[in-house]
């Protein structure tokens, strides 16, 4: 199609229409993102689940949310009943789930109906991108809460609650992923969620629970949701993004029945896609307790090249928060690196990281950080892409000075 | 769960936040909404299509929009390329294809970059209730446009340009639903196309073309759609609602390629369904010209019944608005009905259906019509629930008096 000059449009976009991203650049080693393990996605598995599935429910696809309403196919919200029942600790019928097109609308329903210009919320001072740009597009302030290895910081919350109450703020929630936080892969313990929701209480501030990575926790046993000790005071959601494909628009909701029905009314898509529902349930209503193992064990297989391919690429110039399950590995570059420095020669390296900034409540926090997924590229890939990562870093900035036990 | 009394969100929520709806009643005899014939489903042809692609494309499944960036799949943007061309008269390459997560994201994502609170926007007088409440939801006033059996008056929409230019307002679109026109189920003429296109450009007012239906025109030949006769001023969305699934959340969007782009950067959900955009696409390639004619012959054959049935039932009492495709049937009841006195006695005689003033701009202009979808249920529902309607109707106005050819 030819470009035309004319623009009927140019004096009519509201004033805050987004503007034209530049598409991102493909890497030869692509650690950004939420990708996942290409040899473990579940060919076979989703073609007999397609298969048996349409048999059973295609006439139904006539219908608008197959007949059942806004709340999602009802083999999905049974599947997942049982999954956060067994998994999470979590009690509830299926009437109390939502299922959502990503738990990015979970993300933009609760901002939805909590968040006006000028609000405030909590999140911890490392957190995912994507949650701190929603919220932030919808007017409100975030405020980091300290975390260290073990994810939030109770006495960093409260100072933070105290503070916002002596200033006469209401925040509206604290966001946070206790299980497999993203990005420091950090999980919290028990004892740390029980005073965080005792806070959340004590305070009047509801918990935004997001669980995209908790069924992906290898190292440790992941303490129960958030949610299964405070139903009436967390609103949790999840995901199939992780645990079985992003491409898959599928999340998941729940909270106290007269929050969630508002969440129900606010998602005026028509419907989360049918086949994505009924194929994902389908299939994991029968296989979700041999796949996930198996994905586990890839993951962590990758993880662990990944952390040889660190040690000796960057040995001490480097400090990893090596996480407890997930996709994601957090890193401290030493000796005062702004990561954003690094950017381009990286690219025109050939290696795709997300910098800790963009993961940063307060920026600055994050400019030595830098997060890299290490689920979709193969051992070979991180290998290489780690060692061509090291070798543009010392470029920059002279660090790590010696790679593969040789100086560079 | 039991409900407890406590309720944090209660002061938290913004003036903004959705009120609860009471859920639907489920009625036996549904004529609302638009759903679709169950037995046109093609569930075989749905399963080979499945275990076809996702054996050649499975893996991909592992990326966020398969790899591709957030235009959608690329299979699925071929094949609209083709089908636009072919069945509409639009060229274009595939990367001026935008998929979304149904038509009804194409609507959002254009309020989004255009409307802000007090703008203006122009309708047809019947037009989709979902433009309507998003366009109002939005901010914007909507004016409606005098239709007759053919569409859009030209002569009406000259009208209203030239009112809103001597107030100074800029509208910021005239939204049309050209073929097979929802709720009045038109097919707009080729002259009124050519000359709505001249007021659009004379005006400055760009067209937002809504053809969901367009591929179920039966009765006529459609005209080509008012893109392919000026792409500069025209913003073109489709969808596979009503030509596949109205369950799967499969809708497209052609534009300007700058507008198009400023679409996409609005379009933050991560992506459309895969499963859907897969399934869909693989399924259409092969098969979109057999699976249409079977689908429109289903449909015909539908309302070639409900027609019947109302003219035996409800007689001079009605005047059928018999549409040139598609799944509605729209009519009006003579003699001063109020269809809003008869939606719960027909609800109360298991009948649903979509009252007319919530598909008008000015409710007044839809009191005594209403809107049938004949799609969903079998013959036997038809006649059955068609007399059901016209008993409680006349139990209400004493109109129809007679039918069946008995008095009743």
């Amino acid at each position: 199609m030819n470009m035309p000059k004319f623009y009927i449009y140019e004096k009519l976009f509201s004033s805050s229409a987004p503007q034209i991203e530049p598409p991102a650049t493909p890497a030869k080693y692509n650690f950004i993102g939420g990708h996942n393990d290409p040899q473990s996605i579940p060919i076979d598995g989703l073609a007999d689940a397609a298969a048996t599935v349409l048999k059973r429910e295609g006439h139904r696809l006539a219908m608008y949310n197959l007949g059942e309403g806004p709340r999602g196919y009802s083999g999905l919200r049974r599947f997942l009943g049982h999954k956060l029942a067994s998994h999470r600790g979590i009690s509830g019928s299926p009437d109390d789930i939502l299922v959502t097109s990503g738990s990015i609308q979970g993300l933009d329903l609760v901002n939805r109906l909590l968040i006006e210009p000028g609000d405030t919320v909590l999140m911890e001072m490392f957190s995912f991108s994507g949650a701190l740009n929603r919220a932030r597009a919808a007017g409100a302030q975030v405020v980091g809460v300290k975390v260290d290895r073990d994810g939030m910081r109770v006495d960093a919350l409260e100072e933070r609650l105290a503070t916002l109450k002596r200033e006469g703020v209401a925040a509206k929630y604290i966001y946070i992923i206790p299980t497999i936080q993203n990005p420091t892969g950090s999980v919290l313990s028990l004892e740390r969620r029980h005073r965080i929701v005792e806070l959340a209480r004590e305070y009047g501030v509801p918990i935004f629970e997001d669980e995209c990575y908790a069924d992906l926790a290898w190292g440790i046993e992941a303490p129960p949701a958030l949610f299964s000790l405070a139903p009436d005071v967390v609103v949790h959601i999840g995901s199939f993004s992780k645990t079985l494909s992003p491409a898959l628009r599928i999340g998941y909701a729940t909270a106290d029945p007269r929050f969630l029905a508002r969440m129900v009314a606010a998602k005026s898509d028509g419907g989360t896609g049918a086949l994505d529902q009924l194929i994902a349930a389908e299939y994991f209503e029968h296989h979700f307790d041999d796949h996930m193992p198996r994905l586990k064990k890839a993951l962590k297989r990758k993880l662990g090249v990944m952390v040889e391919a660190l040690e000796r690429e960057f040995g001490t110039g480097a400090d990893l928060w090596v996480p407890q399950g997930g996709i994601f590995l957090w890193l401290e570059l030493l000796g005062h690196v702004d990561v954003r420095d690094l950017s381009q020669p990286a690219l025109d390296a050939g290696v795709a990281f997300d910098p800790g900034p963009a993961w940063a409540c307060s920026p600055e926090d994050g400019r030595s950080f830098l997060r890299l997924c290490f689920a979709l590229p193969d051992e070979t890939q991180i290998r290489e892409g780690i060692s061509a990562l090291a070798n543009a870093c010392f470029a920059v900035t002279g660090i790590p000075a010696r790679g593969d036990n040789r100086p560079r």
